[in-house]
């Protein structure tokens, strides 16, 4: 890459960029902006939002002193060029990559990424807290906040800044409007405040009012209120308020953000202001590029792709994302009691076909998984079945709407949650391991993780028909992971029965390996390694299917037919299935040997799904070994004095047990 | 109370109400306020809340049709007039008595209480999804959220009015402002509002220009957005913007909240509008009751109280919240980096002497859990030692901040959950039995349970100065119930361990029962109960201290000491700390019985933290209780076809073992 970038690979710390004139950091923003490009279309990554303040960050690094100044970026998934600028031109490559650079900021890579982000609306709250403590310390520096229109909408983000209007302290906040991701109501605002063009006249006439204010003699508490008030009333004449002076900001904008010399301009100004400030930066998400210019949603997130063609169609194969999406316009079809809910992921859902096809039944609240979980728990008491999808990461955000406004009062909300357990490439904030450990506390759930397309689509019509399901059977959840579904094995299109599982395959060995539906694929290739191989032992394999409730009269039975079950989940270890397992086992007096396989707490989360699996031990190979393991370990099974071998291709039953 | 009450006692339904004029209404508000003072000072309850709105509920009631409107109340401790006027006036000397009514909205008491509540913020979105609901049925029904000014600091009232502006259904917000539990920002923004008293005039004219503008000839989409501009220019002159209008909101108020006759017409006018709109209603908190007038503070959630004289001084001992108050200031004087926040919980947290000490270091940022948490890893980040303290109920809205924000990033964010466990009278949705469950399952996190009052001060100041905790080590979680510290046991001044309790008795006895800090006592009398009753059997009793992470050599050596080992927690039995003990007797061949002792996913909420824990099988008698059936069903100690019996009075190691 380097052999485009001459003026690029010579930044090696924000301060490098003084050196350069207008000209020179237009050239530059044209530099990174064709890097982004490329290495995005290699290694996958967040396109469009990067492209989008390509300009904005050169301008924000020519003014603010990074790191004494602080800069923080909500989500981080536009913080490519900030990594570009902050000494992370060589390694960009790796971009992503196991072993690489994280695509979103990172401390552990540099101290100019002071807070790790990746969840929406934290970057108001986290600067907040940076600056107070700053304060505190008698430091004189600068932190900034870059926040995305889209993450206002969170109410993270409105209690961020309410509580800095509160404080008064001088937070710079940088609203990068690119009319993306948008609540309307945010979109209406901003409309409303494009039209404002009165900000200099005002702000000439505020200086003079201040001055000519500090000239009055002070005549005690309620003249100093009369003056408050005065300078309210003129503020209201000529600079209406908006939503974020109502909150006790200044406000600047809006601003175009592609210009890097006005940037720099208003940056310098705002940089003297001792009172917090939003800065209203309008950008065009995927500048620069086309195809992303003209369909920024399809380029926000995307896996590699051909830089003159755009994205490709999807190699074979079809992802359990559109099995419920197809499956959820079916049961839809057929019952107009259901509606849907989403938290800005439309299309990660799959939603979009609903929407299309029962626009009044279809509610995207926004960034808000909060409201989202409380307003479906009034639809729900209104006797419809709302289907709220959301990300497994994401509804972590909502856990006290789930068990306070969902739960105990037992509604029938059906919660979809997608990409539960390993997510790729995107690090350890977007992993799904927690919807397990989270939700099997919550009284009255139900959780579900289905193995495969037809399994899912019959949970999601027993969720949403089912005679155990309603007003007092409560909420369900769905789990299931960003993967293609597996080649449908008969086992799939078994009837769900009520807090049972089913067997995958049942030859009377003496193992059983009991999973979490997405592992369907590893455990059945872990049979095959432990019969094929050294091993020589045969594994009966038993689909979980309900995580909760449990039968525990068949589970119970089930743990007491083998001498070894393993509990193989696509989740935390702590407070996961595999524990609950190991519990009932003890209860119930079962004679098996439990061994629980599952995350733990120190995870790799920098990868593919695949090589995350296999770096937790979640693999076929991995799961093959710690069976290997325990059946080396079991006193029974060891001849003392001798290396182990256990006989070769034997499909059930082997002596060795 | 009947006596007193010869109005109220004839309203059976709302629509009573009818039948009454202003003057009558007047009188049944003194009656309603004398009944509710009365049975509050008896019973406990939400008082100063409770005495603001008997005008505001009983001018909704004349104009709004409930159960066909619907009326949803934010929190919900502003229910109690709602309650006497629906049907309640009968069972209210039952109120938040085992067996009685709540002290909350209940869906199962009545059709008129259509959404339970007892979290803050939640009454927008839920009446939200009730009135979209209501709109696809085709229903022409209204739906009233009433929320009061401090939750509206909460994001989620925030997600839900952004969400509302946007639908533009016609959905009655009555802004309930009593300037208590109030944001500053909030607070900023009703004093403006408050000087407004523009309202008539502006609307006369608007409706003068609304049927104006009727009358021009529509010459398309241009012409239209002409005349919305002109509309909002107007308005910007007429009557200011405000946070609500800027969200999609019809804005009328502020208005006087104890005149049932203004209340009443306002309440006609806007039931007339198709459009959202808020209501500005000023309140007074605890109206009519000086004591609570002037300290509504002190009378907002009570205990039993004389009505003559008020609350009056605590019984004797030391709550562990004041322990943790005292504490933290001495600490915090020796090291200038322990910084406190809450969340609009100062008071009950304990915190009030470290706000006088420290006003510098303290933050309250108000109902905004999720912002506190994020606020509190920014400070962590830039060096400081944050003390979060908030309920453990209410801590299940910041989960995903505690993972994303401040445990991903290993930060030394200290949680102080108070209320952990069993919490008395307010029912469900208070309690705080999730906190283990939830938290177990996150990298990193650390989980301290005090049983004492040494143990408490050691805990806290091994979490803020700790040669193991710093930035590598991550956030801590101290949990301790509401309730009162035992007397101290020698055993509560033993250092503090990583991963390890302590023995509290170690006689060598068959059984050993360990237990989450807060149930030393139940488990104590347990004890007793055991070696002195018909079972005769001795105990030994584990302080488990440390619930994440373990000293799994150390555990693991003393569960395989026992037959029995018995894990008794405060807390949810799903996910719980007993589970995981299981797994790791299993994991590690340890070789006694484990038994769990937990709250069960249905649990029973109403009553006194002494009654629910002995109705969920934790005091004394229902741990002891457990141990013997265990005792009974153990194959090897029964006699076949005889009845057990043990032999009494044996301190240790009884042959029955």
């Amino acid at each position: 890459m380097q052999r485009n970038a001459p003026l690029l690979s010579r930044i090696k710390t924000p301060r490098d960029l003084q050196e350069l004139d207008f000209a020179g950091l237009n050239r530059l923003a044209a530099e990174i902006r064709e890097l982004i490009i490329a290495t995005v279309s290699r290694n996958g990554g967040h396109l469009a939002s990067n492209l989008g303040v390509v300009e904005l960050t050169i301008a924000l690094h020519r003014v603010f002193d990074s790191p004494r100044d602080k800069i923080v970026w909500d989500v981080g998934h536009q913080c490519y060029t900030h990594k570009l600028l902050t000494g992370r031109f060589a390694a960009f490559g790796g971009l992503r990559r196991t072993g690489g650079i994280a695509g979103f900021p990172k401390y552990s890579e540099s101290p100019h990424d002071v807070f790790n982000t990746g969840h929406a609306s934290t970057a108001v709250s986290a600067a907040l807290g940076l600056l107070a403590g700053d304060r505190i310390l008698g430091n004189r520096n600068r932190v900034v906040a870059v926040i995305g229109d889209g993450a206002l909408t969170g109410g993270l983000a409105y209690e961020a800044l309410s509580h800095a209007g509160q404080l008064g302290l001088p937070l710079v906040v940088v609203l990068n409007d690119n009319k993306m991701s948008i609540g309307p109501n945010v979109g209406g605002l901003s409309k409303y405040l494009s039209r404002l063009s009165m900000k200099a006249r005002y702000q000439s006439f505020r200086r003079k009012f201040d001055s000519m204010a500090k000239r009055i003699p002070y005549v005690g508490d309620l003249f100093y209120a009369a003056v408050v008030r005065l300078k309210r009333a003129v503020k209201a004449v000529f600079y209406t308020d908006n939503f974020f002076v109502d909150l006790g900001f200044e406000y600047v904008g809006p601003i175009e953000g592609h210009h890097i010399q006005q940037l720099e301009e208003v940056f310098r100004d705002v940089r003297k202001l001792d009172r917090p400030v939003v800065i209203h930066v309008i950008t065009r998400k995927g500048k620069g590029y086309g195809f992303a210019e003209d369909d920024p949603g399809s380029y926000h997130g995307v896996s590699s792709f051909s830089v003159a063609e755009g994205l490709s169609g999807r190699r074979g194969g079809i992802l359990f994302t559109e099995v419920f999406s197809a499956a959820l316009v079916d049961v839809a079809r057929r019952n107009p009691r259901v509606v849907a809910i989403t938290a800005a992921m439309e299309k990660g859902t799959g939603l979009s076909p609903f929407r299309n096809r029962f626009p009044d039944r279809f509610f995207d609240v926004g960034i808000a998984e909060e409201h989202g979980v409380t307003f479906a728990s009034g639809l729900a008491v209104r006797g419809f079945l709302p289907v709220v999808a959301i990300y497994s990461t994401f509804i972590q955000r909502a856990v006290d709407q789930v068990i306070h406004d969902t739960s105990l009062q037992r509604l029938p909300v059906l919660f979809v949650l997608d990409r539960a357990g390993f997510v790729s490439d995107d690090g350890e904030t977007h992993q799904g391991l927690f919807d397990i450990s989270l939700f099997r506390a919550v009284p009255g759930m139900t959780i579900l993780a289905p193995a495969g397309a037809e399994e899912l689509t019959a949970m999601l019509n027993w969720a949403l028909a089912g005679p155990d399901f309603g007003r007092v059977s409560g909420p369900v959840m769905i789990r299931y992971p960003k993967a293609l579904c597996p080649p449908e094995d008969p086992a799939f299109s078994l009837p769900l029965e009520w807090g049972r599982g089913v067997f995958i395959r049942k030859t009377g060995a003496p193992i059983c390996i009991a999973f979490t539906g997405s592992l369907y694929s590893q455990v059945l290739e872990a049979a095959e390694l432990l019969v094929t191989g050294d091993a020589g032992v045969a594994a009966d394999l038993y689909n979980l299917r309900f995580l909760k409730p449990v039968d525990e009269d068949h589970l119970g039975d089930i743990l007491s037919r083998y001498k070894l079950v393993v509990i193989a989940e696509e989740g935390a270890r702590h407070s996961g299935f595999g524990e609950y397992v190991t519990e009932l086992a003890m209860r119930r007096r079962c004679s098996a040997q439990i061994l629980v396989l599952g995350v733990p707490d120190t995870f790799e989360a920098l990868g593919r799904r695949e090589e995350l699996l296999r770096s937790n031990g979640l693999d076929a190979r991995g799961i093959a070994d710690s069976v290997i393991r325990i059946l080396r370990g079991k006193t029974e099974f060891r001849r003392p004095g001798a290396v182990v071998r256990y006989r070769q291709g034997q499909t059930a039953g082997p002596s060795i047990l």
